[in-house]
């Protein structure tokens, strides 16, 4: 049997791998899951259709959105992910002894105990004793906080839907509330390349100027995303993401990458000059 | 009526675009030359069924493998493009005033004339006085030359099938040989992604640093291409891709680029921890 899941990209562009074998499906109260198993990329996540994470190539989104930060704000010791009940940013962050305090708001419980289920390696953190989870919905538990995080991850998926939320300005305004005085927000930040995630890209980035002093994009390439080029969002009320990086500090600390380093962050905020024009129009 | 083209990653990978239109279909000597019409890429180039290009990215890919070398570069008067028949980088070549000489060896005729007719953006330069054609087999053409180039830019297809001489150590060897005591060679690495392709990519980059004292790799974000990322090899006998990049005298010169800047020269050339490691288990 033939089997190929297909992740439409555009209307007019899906990327396809072969399936062996739907493990696992389900409706929970906010989306439909969906796990399966490939020969090329290992387990699959998706939701509603959508490719949300593969066993092979997750490491390059979860430690690209976790270890810029933390090699940039000098004592991070609380923070909050909106988002990512799959688990692969605790994991990164576990990795930093001197954190005290992760929440994790994902709304569905769902997504958290197929997670913990077909993707233990990525899973494997949400047990530190240092890890809070809230299945509440992470607009309104961002909204109730004040000057209570170092570093704020938003792990969300694509600005349609259920998602569209949290990528309103009220939104990065709660956040930004929510950050000590000299705090970090981290968002993914689509693709530059289609026309319509471009669109989002540019909105985003026009959003989270206004409520932040320093805003700076970055990329990574991530085979199983829409064109394989990938965007973060660096927001921050003091520290500089180039400026304030100190690779030397970080690379004592021992962390464990197979996509981050220190020598790699410079380069990654440097944009190609079609993708520096499209942020710049709003800047 | 639905169409698609599929372009095949891996056994078990593949990017699928909508087609609106074959527009050209032919079987030359040397392979079978595919034009199709698409709303997402535009206009897309197939040799032997597989992608070669889109008018939607293709200037990434050819502004890289040409601007690169050429702001490191001081002084490019004569180059060789191995392969090329598109004209995608003679047309980057003759953006600077200083070239005197170009040299295109692409030994399919029938390539040369259908990008003419049907990517005029790309083979827009193919009739600048500078430019020679060659109707010729690239491995035979550089083996008879000695000292002439400054540069050779080899933009050769995948290391399977008809183009495999053209990743062949007695190859890189007489390229060595062709150029000038300060020449540089440049040629498309693959992609580090796939397994297949990595171990390619490897054994590339083996057998150049055999033949050129500085061997480096650098990488750029190519949607169509599989994994979307892509790498380039930059070997040279005496100038250094970094330490001899000189970004204000091409700034200068007043290229324009929609992809390549000097300030994100440094940032290529940094590699992904797994890629690093890739290259360094041959080094």
């Amino acid at each position: 049997m033939e089997m190929w899941f297909s992740d439409e990209h555009t209307d007019n562009v899906k990327l396809s791998i072969r399936v062996e074998q739907q493990l696992f499906s389900a409706q929970s109260e906010f989306q439909r899951i969906d796990v399966l198993e490939s020969k090329e990329f290992g387990r699959i996540l998706v939701a509603d259709g959508d490719l949300m994470l593969t066993e092979k190539d997750e490491f390059i989104y979860h430690e690209m959105i976790t270890h810029v930060p933390m090699a940039v704000h000098p004592h991070v010791e609380k923070v909050l992910v909106i988002g990512g009940g799959d688990g692969g940013i605790v994991r990164e962050l576990v990795k930093y002894d001197a954190l005290e305090k992760i929440d994790v708001v994902e709304a569905d419980p769902l997504l958290i105990e197929v997670c913990r289920k077909f993707f233990p390696q990525m899973a494997c953190s949400m047990n530190d004793p240092r890890v809070s989870i809230f299945n509440e919905d992470g607009l309104r538990f961002v909204r109730s906080k004040s000057d209570v995080y170092d570093l704020i991850i938003i792990d969300s998926p694509n600005p349609f839907g259920p998602g569209e939320g949290l990528f309103t300005k009220e939104f990065y305004g709660n956040c930004y509330n929510a950050l000590h005085s000299d705090g970090v927000m981290i968002n993914q930040h689509e693709s530059p390349f289609y026309k319509e995630e471009a669109f989002q890209c540019q909105r985003m980035h026009k959003r989270i100027i206004e409520s932040f002093p320093i805003s700076k994009i970055y990329q990574a390439h991530i085979p199983s995303y829409p064109s394989g080029h990938w965007l973060f969002g660096f927001a921050s009320k003091q520290y500089h993401p180039l400026n304030d990086l100190d690779g030397v500090t970080w690379t004592l600390k021992g962390i464990p990458t197979r996509y981050y380093l220190p020598r790699l962050h410079q380069g990654m905020f440097a944009l190609p000059a079609y993708v520096e024009e499209l942020v710049k129009d709003v800047e």
